[in-house]
Order: C-alpha cells, then sequence, then structure tokens
C-alpha cells in the first residue's frame, strides 16, 4: 500500500525513514523500533499488506515467531513481552500489522500492563463457551 | 512437567481444573481464559512445556498465531491484542508459554497498555543495531 509506512520500509523506500533491519525472510522483516519502550525493543512486520491479524494469510502468520524468538536471543532479553495491537482502541498505531518484541528489564521500562479482570461465573462461561464453540 | 496447570489440561487431567477447549491441534491447544479481562478473552498453548517462547521448538510456534486468527473470527472480536508474557516482571502467571487473544470492545475492559516511550537518538540505536546484529 503506497503510503504505508511499513510497506515503504519493506520496498526499501524508507530514506525519509531509519530503518535498521535485524532479520529478513522472504515473507517477513524485522527491525527495531524507534520509539523504544526499553533497549531492544524490536518490531516483526509480515511482507504483505494487512491491518489486523484476520487479514494475513496463514504462510506469513506461521513465520513470525521463530523470528521473535530468534531477537530475544539475539538482545540477550530476560523478560519480556510479545504483543500485537489491533485497531486504536487497542493502541495500534500504524495500520500495517506488527508484533513488538519488548523487553522488561525493570518496572520502569517495557510495556506497562494493566489487567482488570471481570466478573464471570462457569455458566456464563459455558454459554460463552458454546456460542465461539458453533463458529470455529 | 507433572506440577503445571497447563500440562495438566493438555493430558485431560483436568478434573480439578475447568478448561473450556475450543480449538484443539497436534501441537497446541486454545481454551477460554477462566479469569477474563473481556468476554471472548482465550489463551493457545504449545503442548509442549517451556516456560518463555526461547524454550518452545519453531514447529509448535508455528503453529499459534492461525490459531489465535480462528478465535478472533470466531469470537468476533473487532479491536484486541495478542500478548504473551515472558517473566513475573513481565506479567507471566502461569510458567508455560501463553499467547492470549484479549478483545479490546472499550476502554474499561480488555488489556491496559502503559507505553513508556525511553529517550534514544539514532546513534544510539545504530550502535545497539550493530551489537544485536553481529548476535544473529
Amino acid at each position: 500500500m503506497a503510503s504505508c509506512i511499513f510497506c515503504k520500509i519493506i520496498k526499501g523506500k524508507s530514506s525519509e525513514i531509519p530503518c535498521f533491519k535485524l532479520v529478513e525472510t522472504e515473507k517477513s522483516l524485522a527491525f527495531l523500533d524507534i520509539n523504544p519502550l526499553s533497549r531492544g525493543h524490536a518490531l516483526v512486520i509480515p511482507k504483505v499488506h494487512g491491518e489486523k491479524l484476520t487479514d494475513i494469510p496463514d504462510d506469513f502468520l506461521t513465520d513470525i515467531l521463530p523470528i521473535a524468538k530468534k531477537l530475544v536471543k539475539a538482545t540477550g532479553a530476560e523478560e519480556y513481552n510479545i504483543l500485537q495491537n489491533n485497531g486504536r482502541g487497542a493502541h495500534q498505531e500504524v495500520p500495517h500489522v506488527h508484533f513488538h518484541m519488548i523487553p522488561k528489564p525493570n518496572q520502569q521500562e517495557g510495556l506497562g500492563i494493566g489487567w482488570p479482570i471481570q466478573k464471570t461465573d462457569m455458566d456464563k462461561l459455558k454459554a460463552l463457551y458454546e456460542e465461539i464453540k458453533d463458529k470455529l
């Protein structure tokens, strides 16, 4: 997509965008995030344009996590988060699927997480389960 | 691992642990999170014990994301986060790799995200890039 910043990076037309490429395969590209939450914060993106996870073909998705694993090893991160946001309300900023590998060296740096557990019960979960199961 | 709650679920020895299985393949299992952050919050786990991403063989990792994609479609989530935490400091609670698919229906429910961007500059990023690149 011509206007997409990540598609520009993939095509090497990123003269205006600095890009530190770490891993490149036929289907994916990994590079440093230039607005890092911690030292070593990197991204893995599929080389096909798609805004959300459901827009990406499976043969591109299968390529992503082994690359994220390589990034963890190369940065030497001990604790870290793998995160992929879908939609503005879910904190997605660039509308091209990207997986963050964010080292968590201490409480101040890296991803901040809020965990608002919702009240539920086994009957509600069972009803939800039946509903989802029908759509799988 | 005998003491691991997720290994027990995989082996079907979860009489004490309720489990609503959604997807099962040779290498992975997906089920509802019983402490959900939002309606439809589900987990995908590899059927091999490993605490962190780097402990999981690639042929198990490749199976995960296509299943997460199926869960998104079946729950009908429009906005959502895919998250995998590694280490207690990074909010990991069960020490068996698990990928969360967390619908984000509104600001109150679903994953809360803190994004503490760190100061850096192109020289620092370039030096880091050279260092990581050597280890890849």
